[in-house]
């Protein structure tokens, strides 16, 4: 079953707002009802001190698929912000792309939480690299300037 | 107190290596044992759907802030890397610079704990805007391509 | 200044309902706006295998003591439930006393989000054994019986 | 093909020892290389304020999950302590039995990363109320007693 096209322009819309996926380079690969994909090709101006990309921008390109896949479930007129969430890095985050996807595990009316894990493409096999839990807000009307 | 000169040359020394914070225009501003501040002035092209500093920025300046804080503790020829980070969104960062302070609330022969705390300047004010708590691992020699 | 008569009857009130509490035989010793503390004698028969208490007993303390922090800022006729909370394990909890000391750090109308640390009474001195940070939610009428 | 009986036996030696694991009534129901369950009747002497089961009792079931999912990869005469955990509460834990399954996503020398889900059996089936992922640690010899 391919996903609503209004569904995927809605999410395309708010996530070109994203400002800082531009920046990184970062693509929406895949949009379904609660999961999200986003890739990043490895670029060697966003890493720490050993080469491999910086376990911050893994966590931004995982809080972003955590964040509209929570998004995918809300009503159109909605927003999403993040409340929290827990990167555990299991492995250096070497390879050509990374690959985020998320899930969500709990669609509430107004918290989500959503399951995320990074992979690196390493030789052409996906190596597991990290995993995130978040909690997302769903915002309505005039709570989208503040939060909570 | 002043602070031990080789002890920030060390900590600046590997900073530089973290390309992504000069990506980012990230400084060290503060190096103290324990204890080391992070600014980056807010940017447009690092921004969330709102128009905020996207939450992944701000841990990506936190967790630099934490595994530096740790670093300091560290015997000189060690490494460091995070094993896992969790943030809580306190309020939009919005505002002009973002201020990061990272401290050691424990310092293990191989794991650290630390805290973080990022706020933006608004209107001259500092606005506590994310809360970090995370674990960093010490590596020696031959551990530092894998981990744990 | 003495606490609010009426905010600390209420507090009590709602701990005296958490029936896990007297089965640990922990005590709240400290009700202030936006700060509880919670006391646990130390038993051989709530330990993890090496004799400490087992870190979930002290998160279940923490987490009570979280969630009342946040319970004294809401509104009289309000309920709070953990949205979600992490742990770090500073040391071993061993002693004779846990003490677990909880703080709001940003009181919103939905969502509330506290740290607190944990003690153990070790020859007299307070060694700090675990550091938790969580959300917890404002339930107010209706919602009681559901999350979210 | 059924577990090897001498990891079976070691891993049902040390939950012996985590005296917290009697006192709830938690019962380890599976072990497995990597994965391990633990089952907790509803009593109503463990509940939060509104008679569910408080959060810090479905973390310490989880806990223990993670902790022996992890031991079961490690060197037999190894130990094994927490080092942090994260808790999303998913829904309230009403009904009559809880059940934690623990897997290990991330086996290190050192460091093990696990995540575990809890369910509530609600009229015959499992409701998935909370969902944890904690770093667990692996001690040998003489850091039996210490941490990190």
């Amino acid at each position: 079953m391919s996903p609503d096209p209004e569904l995927v322009a809605r999410v395309r819309a708010s996530y070109a707002k994203q400002t800082v996926m531009a920046t990184l380079d970062a693509s929406l690969t895949r949009v379904e009802p609660g999961e999200v994909e986003i890739t990043l090709p490895y670029r060697a101006d966003l890493a720490q001190q050993n080469g491999f990309l910086h376990a911050g921008i893994v966590s931004t390109v995982l809080d972003s698929a955590c964040g509209y896949a929570a998004f995918t479930l809300m009503p159109a007129d909605a927003g999403v912000v993040s409340v929290e969430f827990k990167v555990n890095l299991l492995s250096p985050a070497a390879g050509t792309r990374l690959i985020a996807r998320a899930r969500v595990i709990r669609a509430g009316r107004t918290l989500s939480v959503c399951q995320a894990d990074a992979f690196m493409l390493q030789d052409g096999a996906e190596k597991h690299v990290a995993t995130m839990t978040g909690t997302m807000m769903c915002l309505q009307g005039g709570e989208l300037k503040g939060k909570g």
